[in-house]
């Protein structure tokens, strides 16, 4: 199947998405006439606008293609910390687990692929330690000055570490790049017990990382819930029974104590326990890395990341600054579900917000929206999903709602190879919108957890859901009426409580 | 997993959709008191409207539920010429494929099950041989006479032959019930060669089945390409190579001829070749069956079924008829994707419209909007899917149209286990609404292909979608920009060409 659908790939004109300057070089490459056209006005290392990008995670190297794509002439320069670039930390736990098979496979690129593809500057191993924006200028660590035309942050975040005694012994570890999980992934191979703080996606992807590794792993969490926030107590319970089957111990509603060790990790406390253990693992949440945004005097929201307008702009004393743009985890933005600024968090949030700020700070227009920030995670062979609101968040905004459950199987009940599916909506109580959803199962939750997305989106009262909002099916794909809109079904009967 | 799962949702309250009545029973059982408060003021068979329905189908049997749990007290009867009641009919290539144990298996209830959680009558292997409207009552073929007050006709369709000569010999098949999939399954037995008429997802399913069987396989089309009509020549080149790379023959742009043989098939006519084969499987669409709403009189559509209000209520000489309700393939209805009336032909939109005969007919009130009839088809390990307008189709109502089209994996391209997904989406050239989107891919396409509708059915543009439409990302769900919203991005380009 794969030679099929591959043959007929080849058979369509090449797809545009990012290739523009890609399909250009082909041309070159096959004609020598047309190369020397291109060539003879124009000489890219010292012409056209001077783009700079910080930060080469999913908003950074999609900010600096799309700044490519925008602006054939720019000069387009990423600079990074890291060694590695253009991956995806999401992938870190699953290396961990062993089902990807190394770090160098999650790497999509290397810098000379940039360079090659995309005529794309990429400095790896880069500090930039002081930006002047009066002056439109960086410096890095060596002491060079670079100067912008137009700059591209997008700096990430920080592990959010809890101040507590230890934190910095050897043995407690972060889950932000790649070269946190090849610390990682050596140190679990001497490793008995493990202490995840934290049972956030991330800490529970770790945790079942490392309890498939052999080691004996104890999840601390000061929230009384798994997954706590975005995901109601509910459903987080069933994750939890999950991860507890698989044999993960939870501590839940205990904050983290000192870590002890005599040069290296030997103990955690959480509460008033002592877990012994060879590992920490900090998934206590990331805030935004500020360092140069304060350099700037940048505007900081409620949340403490970079208050940005729709085209990826930021503020100064509440006014647009014109020649910085950010995206990722730097920055909030506004929320689709609730009122206010939200922070994603996500990679695929990311990749929409460098697009924008890549078109504009080239020149280009485009604008970032209001996100629902749909999440999926797949703890060992659990999927769960969520968007939009959950009933806690709901409750912190005043909000009164109803709920809707539906439990099912992912394919007819008679398809060999379905797994359980369980579906929560959450509507609000007065107008019938549904502004929640969150899901469990064994597979095939992306679709369905964007397509009730969607639904939230657009308004969509759990009436409109029932009646309008057609599921295809077959044995092997779907129930004859999928599990999501059972969950509409059951909303609706609420109000008639 | 599972076992997480499941008692997850025990500890649940239980499920409400189409199960009141089932609690109310439980309650019974548990409590003498109210079992015989329960029954002093009511006679379940004696009392109550009539509510009787024809067809046992995804549409009848639904309709059955809904009416009894809108009218507590009402006499529901179902008559049905089947043996086999409350299945899929769509999962019969995949029990002759193997994919599925066997036919008892699809069979989700049996007449006992309805009378006993339900308090619904089936008579099964029983013809109604005709209705008499202004008598409410129908004529079984026994000569018994049967009252009602509501009808709810969901006969369904017929397989459409073709005016050929042979059609009626031993040997030639068609697939709409379990009857017909037995008769299919015993002649694979000794059969070696196999003609498939009709390259519709029913006939490439059947030919996979067959195929997969060890039979050598034609399958033979009148249209010049597989799935016509809803499915664009591209696409449908990808599901032919698929089905030629595991041996399926093809003869497109060519019509059955006669089948010959003597007293058993021993070779069909297409076009000017002679295929000797052992058994033919007609796949050559389906008709509504009239037989009863002509004898009710009852308007019919341009396209050949019975014409139907929102409520699922016929018209008769234009005006509406108060007591009877359809349901299912013998019905047309509004489309959302284009102007006039549809035929779904789909086991969702069966369960949909049996779900609003069925609460209407009992005196409740439920409406059926316009369908976009998103389907799906899995043609042995790839599947194809499709929502709202196709190329052909648009050309057809004049519709100036934009298409974008994207490949990628449904998970991240270093995540074991991808398959291959390619996605188009056709817009409308002049508001830049999307309107149609089709996918063939390994896995992971129905909540795609939910979610694509839902964007035609709420007007979105090729822009909204692009700039608002967020997927979720776990390196195992999807790549980090999904392929749908690929897709989105190449259709916005494609005004700039």
């Amino acid at each position: 199947m794969r030679a099929g659908i591959i043959r007929f790939a080849l058979a369509q004109p090449p797809a545009r998405n990012g290739r523009a300057h890609r399909g250009a070089r082909a041309s070159i490459a096959t004609s020598a006439i047309i190369n020397n056209i291109w060539n003879m006005p124009q000489n890219w290392e010292n012409m056209g606008k001077k783009i700079v990008i910080v930060g080469s995670g999913a908003a950074g190297m999609t900010a600096a293609s799309l700044a490519r794509e925008t602006d054939r002439e720019a000069e387009v320069t990423v600079f990074t910390e890291e060694e590695h670039i253009a991956y995806s930390p999401c992938a870190i736990p699953f290396v961990l687990e062993g089902k990807i098979k190394d770090f160098p496979s999650i790497v999509m690129h290397d810098p000379e692929f940039y360079r090659r593809e995309r005529n794309i500057t990429v400095r790896t191993a880069t500090t930039v330690s002081s930006v002047d924006g009066d002056k439109k200028a960086l410096t890095l660590a060596n002491g060079e000055t670079v100067a912008y035309d137009a700059l591209i942050l997008a700096t990430g975040g920080r592990v959010f570490v809890p101040p507590v005694e230890g934190a910095d012994l050897p043995g407690v570890f972060r889950v932000r790049n790649i070269a946190d999980g090849i610390e990682i992934q050596n140190a679990m191979k001497n490793a008995k017990r493990a202490v995840v703080a934290g049972a956030g996606v991330i800490g529970l992807e770790m945790a079942v990382a490392l309890k498939r590794a052999g080691l004996d792993v104890t999840v601390v969490e000061m929230f009384s819930q798994v997954i706590p926030r975005i995901c109601d107590d509910d459903m987080a319970r069933m994750v939890q029974s999950y991860c507890e089957e698989i044999g993960i111990k939870f501590m839940l509603g205990t904050p983290l104590g000192a870590i002890k060790g005599d040069g290296k990790v030997s103990s955690v406390m959480a509460g008033l326990t002592e877990l012994p253990c060879d590992m920490v693992i900090m998934a206590t949440g990331v805030r935004a890395n500020l360092d140069l945004p304060n350099m700037l005097g940048l505007d900081i929201s409620p949340l403490g990341a970079v208050r940005v307008s729709a085209t990826m702009q930021p503020y100064k004393r509440g006014r647009l600054v014109p020649s910085v743009f950010l995206a990722g985890d730097v920055v909030s933005c506004e929320s689709a579900a609730a009122p206010g600024p939200t922070m994603s968090q996500l990679g695929s949030t990311a990749v929409r917000q460098g697009r924008v700020a890549g078109i504009n700070a080239a020149g280009g227009y485009a604008t970032f929206p209001a996100v629902l920030s749909p999440w999926i995670s797949q703890v060992g062979d659990m999927q769960v999903a969520g968007a939009g609101m959950s009933k806690g968040l709901a409750a912190y905004y005043g909000i009164e709602v109803v709920e809707g459950r539906a439990s099912g199987l992912t394919r007819a009940r008679y398809y060999p190879g379905g797994k359980p599916l369980i579906v929560k909506l959450i509507a609000d109580r007065e107008s019938h919108r549904i502004i929640g959803a969150q899901m469990a199962g064994g597979e095939e939750l992306n679709g369905r957890i964007n397509w009730a997305s969607s639904a939230i989106l657009k308004d969509v009262t759990a009436e409109e859901f029932v009646t309008s909002f057609e599921n295809a099916y077959c044995p092997s794909t779907s129930m004859v009426k999928d599990v999501v809109n059972k969950a509409a079904e059951d909303l609706v009967k609420r109000w008639k409580d």
